[in-house]
C-alpha cells in the first residue's frame, strides 16, 4: 500500500489534543475521518507529534497508507475538502516509501511559544498566545533558557502524566526573542517529554517577570523533581512548529 | 469636560463596522456602552476611521469626554474590564486638550491588507485575511500599485456609497511584501474614500494573478469609472494600522 506523508496546520483550540479518545474531538480523528469520507476506508493516521488539548500546529507530520496510488496535489485538495470546516489544513502530501515513519523517523522537532506581553485582553490571539500582563525580561529569561539546552534528566519538567521511558533528553536550542509586545521561544530537540515545553515556558516567565533569577533553573533542573518546576504555561501559546527527518528516509524530491 | 484619546484594537468579524446602527452590533456601540458602563452616563465616542463590517483595527484612535477626570492607567484597564467579552482591546489612553478630534485632527492613516497565497484553507488567518489560491506576482503587484501613488481624482476606486465631497485624494504610498505565502499591502494618505483601499487591493490582486497589466491600473484609474475597478477586496484582510496626528495638537508627553 502507498504510504503518503501529510503536513498539517492546525487551530487546536477545539480539540481534545491530536490523539484519537473515545468521546472527545481530537486532530487525529478528524483526519481519519477525512480519509475515510474520500476513500470509504478506514485507514490509521501516525502522527509525529501528539500535541496536547488547545495546543496548535504550524506543521505536524503524520503518514497515512491507502489503498491506491493518489496524485499527490489532487490528495491534498480532495483531503482539505473532505476537513471543512474543521481548522485543519493539509498543507502538503508527499508519496515516501514504506520505510518512513511520521513519528519514529523524526530527526528533530521544533516547538514555539508565542507570549503576549501586555495588560489589555488579546483581541486577534485570543486562544493563540498567552497574555502575561507583567513586564518580562527577555534577556533573563535567555540567562536561564541556558541552563536548559543540552543533554540533561528533564524530570522537573516533564508531566507525571508523561510515558517516555527515560527523562533523559538532549535540548538542542532555547530561544527568546522579544518583537514589541511579542515575544516567541523556539525549542529543538530530537524529542521531548510531555509537557516539556509548557514547563519551560512557564519557568521562563518566572524568570522573566523576576521572581527567579536566571541560575533559579539550572537548580530546578539539578532538582530532577517535578516540584522545582515553574507553573505549566497554558496551551494556548504552543505549536508544533516543524518536524525533521533525514533527507535519505523521505521521497524522491518533488518539482 | 476632560477628553480622553483611546487607542483601539479590535476583531471586524462579530461587528457591523465602527459606526453605531439601530439593529446591529457595531464597535462604535459596544466601547460607548462601556464608557457608560463603567461612568453612569452616556458618552459619544468619535472615530478616526468608520471600519465597515468585518474590517479590524491594529490602532483605531477615538476620542472621547468625561464628566471627570481619570487616571490614565485606570480608565484603560476599567474599560477594558467592561469591555469584556468583546473582541475589542483599549490599548492605549490618553489625556488631550478640547482641540483634539479623532477624526478631523487626524493628518495620515495607514491601512495594511493581509493577503495569504496558497491553496489549503486559513485555519489561524480565518475571518483576519483574504486567501488567495491563484500565484500572485508581487513585482507586478508593485509596478501596478506605483500608478495609484499621488494626487489623484480616485473615482474609479471608489464605492457607490461614498459620502465624501470629492473624489480626488493623495496617497502618499503603498507597498506590497512577501514573507512565505504572506503578502502585505500597506497603503497610507491623509484620508481616503469609502471602499478606496480593498478596491485598490482588488484590482492589484488582478494584476499579480496575470489577468490585468500593471499598465491596466493606469488606465482603470484614468477612466474616473467606478466600473473599471477591479473587484473589490474582501473585508477581511482590511486592518486600519496607525492614525497620526501633528504632534501640536497631542497631549503633554508620557512618561
Amino acid at each position: 500500500m502507498p504510504r503518503y506523508k501529510l503536513t498539517l496546520e492546525y487551530d487546536g483550540a477545539p480539540f481534545a489534543g491530536w490523539q484519537r479518545q473515545a468521546d472527545q474531538p481530537s486532530v487525529q480523528e478528524r483526519v481519519e475521518t477525512a480519509v475515510e469520507a474520500l476513500t470509504g476506508v478506514f485507514s490509521h493516521v501516525q502522527g509525529a507529534g501528539r500535541t496536547d488539548a488547545g495546543v496548535h500546529a504550524l506543521a505536524q507530520v503524520a503518514h497515512v497508507d491507502l489503498a491506491r496510488e493518489w496524485d499527490e496535489f489532487r490528495l491534498r485538495e480532495a483531503l482539505n475538502h473532505h476537513l471543512r470546516p474543521a481548522p485543519v489544513a493539509v498543507l502538503a502530501v508527499e508519496k515516501v516509501d514504506g520505510e518512513f515513519h511520521a513519528r519514529f523517523s523524526a530527526t528533530e522537532r521544533l516547538y514555539l511559544y508565542r507570549i503576549v506581553n501586555r495588560r489589555p485582553p488579546l483581541t486577534f490571539e485570543r486562544g493563540t498566545a498567552w497574555k502575561v500582563r507583567n513586564p518580562l525580561d527577555v534577556k533573563a529569561m535567555r540567562e536561564g533558557a541556558a541552563h536548559l539546552v543540552g543533554h540533561h534528566d528533564f524530570t522537573t519538567f516533564r508531566s507525571s502524566m508523561c510515558q517516555a521511558k527515560s527523562p533523559v533528553k538532549t535540548v538542542d536550542e532555547i530561544s527568546v526573542q522579544r518583537d514589541g509586545d511579542k515575544i516567541t521561544v523556539h525549542v529543538r530537540a530530537r524529542s521531548f517529554l510531555h509537557n516539556q515545553v509548557r514547563s519551560f515556558v512557564g519557568t521562563l516567565e518566572r524568570v522573566g517577570a523576576g521572581a527567579w533569577a536566571p541560575g533559579d533553573v539550572k537548580a530546578a533542573l539539578e532538582a530532577c523533581d517535578r516540584a522545582a518546576c515553574g507553573p505549566v504555561a497554558p496551551p494556548d501559546g504552543l505549536y508544533l512548529a516543524e518536524v525533521r527527518y533525514a533527507s535519505v528516509v523521505g521521497a524522491a524530491p518533488q518539482t
